[in-house]
């Protein structure tokens, strides 16, 4: 019997037993796994554990495994696939995260982000809204749950699979690449699925094939050795957020070029046929920019739109802080002032080389008298997949078969750092599909996970494991 | 009899009773009246209050009087002096604040800043230390006390004195100009006395016979309606950290100077003799910023460092917010960044003009696609004394007697906005006279007032209301 035979009771099954995937992604949802936080490791722990017995009962052998952070799972399906024994189908390694972002700013939230509801969207979308929805727990749970119908329907999964869910991407994955390094003969597989990325628009699938990379920095500039009166010491004693700012008011030109030196070295233009294709895709301001409330691309301005989002480098300031923040005034020269910068990175950039011409160019603007230190937060480069991988033709034709539109093959301005180490160390090429929305408010109060996307989303990786099974490795 | 004939009685009684002037200081400092901060209301109330209560035990009679804000109050010595009945003294407005700066960062405190102790300066020295314990709450119990010594000895003052006390001082004293408009009448005097500045050094008191002025703004820059994923809209849209960074770090060119169109217009040089006697002060780099840990002077870089801090107008940002600011990283584009920014002014300059400039300075520089919004936190003019008024001669004889050493007559580059309005409302002029040091901390943690400056304070402010009680008026 091929796996596509048995496509339809599959599909059957995942739509009869929607209510139930619901319920058990909410259960994930209501765990507050903020890597970030270490008030939260418990609750990381916990994610950890919910996860590890919930695969467990689809029949796969599961492990919590220590990493120096927080805690990974793997979990195997082995004996309990495949289910058809015509010996072609693939061993895939899917890979998801249970970890999520801060919640702040708490007071923009509607509702208690560890408290998922469905609800309505204002143009009358399903939406399923909590820290997490999307990123990555909805995600990942699409993964899970087209398993479970397969074996609750076929008693085995079409081929087999191995879940590897980590608890530190929002963190930058830091601890990730030793782990990978210690399981590598546990975590053999033919290639990788990850379900962290999005859809081209709300009805048209799509698969990733390069991502960003990503350079983290803090910097903390120090000035005098104690907070001081701007009455009595302004003018005469430097201000640190003076500083600051002025190096970070730097970085862009007046034509959204970044300033730093040899920051471009080594990007490439885009290849005009892709340019071609890109220009037909309209991505235009209105489109993009309007839904959130502005208008004008913010980046280098001989670049498509597109380009800026996805093909370009960029750099943003995530955080600064320094002095006085709270209500009404204070007269204060700080002692200090911070800022956390990051930088998206294209293929051709190193991070080690960004990061170093970063540091340089600051350290080169800081006052004699003045101290500068740097934290290094996260670092990878950027991914470009090979888009005549014979996976991503099979998961193609199931993306849109399920869609009823065809799937297209994208790029990200995300950066998902394990995509690197599983082609490093595993020797694995990465296959990127996911159901996230633009405005599914990741990262930001009120995320939300289209229902519509977390139920087709199973149904889409139950096709499309069918389809891998189906493929001659 | 007249006042000089009772001093030497009077001093005595000063240091007899130093002990219980102390524990007097303690009761205040203990009460948290932080202005700025709405959860403090009720301790700035307590504050006049209990300073109201105490005054009234020296035969004041005294009244807390309500404001649009935190209470100001007034005591009077109508029928208590003067001790001497020759008619020749003075009927003085003496000018306090109870209220206090915020605390934060109150890690870097090594006390609770609300406990007062007197404990060892590193150099030796007696320090009190607490959150007011000169600015101004230690500074104006100077008054109170020498008042007190006065009363206890001759029974009665030695001349006309009113006491005023508000609460309003560190948010800009927005609602006490019209306070003052409103008790116009029962603030009649001769002249004011403010004890809010500082001495020339540790053993030189001074005289500040002028005052930068002051504008305080907060700008707020609005992008998105909402926080970004840095990856999926990082080139594409405007981050509001970028804008503000951009905006603030472009006040100040190489040179120091501030570049917003307008600012120096009307600021005069200093007179050639002025600067020939600031010269001779030699206030060098090494003097002045090396106990704060720094070396270069962040001014103009073409004036003495003497002038950059007193002289010369200047533009500090006291705080800055915006993203993500706790541990770890996020990758996150905000919706919002704001800043807080104030400039020194000195004589020439016209606050609202300089506001104006600001304003349109940062507007001309937000991305149309963005909004600014502005909070005005106060404004002030500049202040220039008559050096040749009356009671300085007097002051300036008493103060070198008590510390035998000449009392110089400085400019102070901080700015106390209720001379302008005691001269425009009450049309008074001010003597200004304190005895702070550079390294109290002040607005900083571990604010001190020296234990000697306390006394000797005290005993100045005795020889002082003799000075002006025997002088004409």
């Amino acid at each position: 019997m091929t796996a596509a035979s048995q496509l339809a009771s599959v599909l059957e099954r995942v739509d009869a037993d929607f209510d139930k995937s619901l319920e058990r992604l909410f259960t994930l949802l209501r765990i507050k796994s903020i890597s970030a936080d270490p008030a939260f490791t418990g609750d990381c722990r916990k994610a950890a554990d919910h996860l590890a017995s919930d695969i467990a009962t689809i029949g796969f052998d599961t492990k919590v495994l220590p990493t120096a952070g927080h805690p990974a799972l793997i979990g195997k399906s082995n004996g309990a696939g495949p289910a058809n024994k015509s010996g072609n189908g693939a061993h895939v390694l899917f890979y998801g995260h249970y970890d999520v972002q801060p919640v702040d700013p708490l007071d923009l939230w509607h509702r208690p982000p560890f408290e998922p509801v469905v609800t309505d969207h204002a143009d009358g979308r399903k939406i399923i809204v909590a820290r997490g929805a999307e990123d990555d727990k909805g995600q990942l749970m699409t993964f899970v749950e087209a398993c479970r119908a397969w074996k609750n329907v076929t008693g085995a999964l079409p081929l087999d699979v191995t879940i590897l869910i980590e608890g530190e991407e929002e963190i930058g994955s830091k601890n990730f690449g030793p782990f990978l390094e210690q399981h590598k003969s546990d975590l053999k597989a033919d290639f990788a699925l990850v379900c962290d990325t999005g859809m081209w628009d709300q009805n048209t699938p799509a698969i990733t094939t390069s991502l960003r990379g990503l350079v983290y920095e803090e910097v903390i500039i120090k000035a005098a050795n104690r907070d001081l009166h701007s009455g009595i010491f302004g003018g005469g004693a430097q201000n640190p957020i003076r500083v600051l700012t002025r190096i970070l008011g730097g970085i862009h030109d007046d034509n959204g070029h970044i300033t730093i030196p040899g920051f471009y070295d080594g990007v490439k233009d885009l290849p005009p046929d892709i340019r071609k294709q890109w220009e037909k895709l309209n991505l235009t301001p209105d489109a993009f920019l309007k839904p959130i409330g502005l208008s004008l691309p913010a980046g280098e301005k001989d670049r498509l739109l597109i380009e800026q989002l996805s093909s370009r480098p960029t750099a943003d300031i995530n955080g600064i802080v320094g002095g006085y923040t709270g209500e009404g005034s204070k007269t204060v020269i700080p002692a200090q002032a911070s800022a956390k910068i990051s930088f998206r990175l294209v293929e051709g950039q190193d991070p080690a080389k960004i990061r170093k011409a970063f540091r340089d160019y600051v350290a080169a603007r800081v006052p004699a008298d003045c101290k500068v230190e740097f934290l290094d937060h996260a670092g990878a480069p950027a991914i470009a997949l090979d888009w005549g991988m014979k996976p991503l033709a099979a998961a193609k034709r199931a993306l849109t078969d399920e869609w009823g539109k065809d799937a297209l093959l994208i790029g990200s301005g995300a950066s998902i750092p394990i995509v690197a180490d599983f082609k490093r160390t595993l020797g694995l090429d990465t296959v990127l599909i996911g159901f996230g929305l633009e405005d599914d408010n990741i990262h930001s109060p009120n995320e939300k996970y289209d229902l519509r996307s977390f139920h087709k989303g199973i149904r889409s990786w139950v096709r499309i494991l069918a389809a891998f099974a189906d493929t001659p490795r």
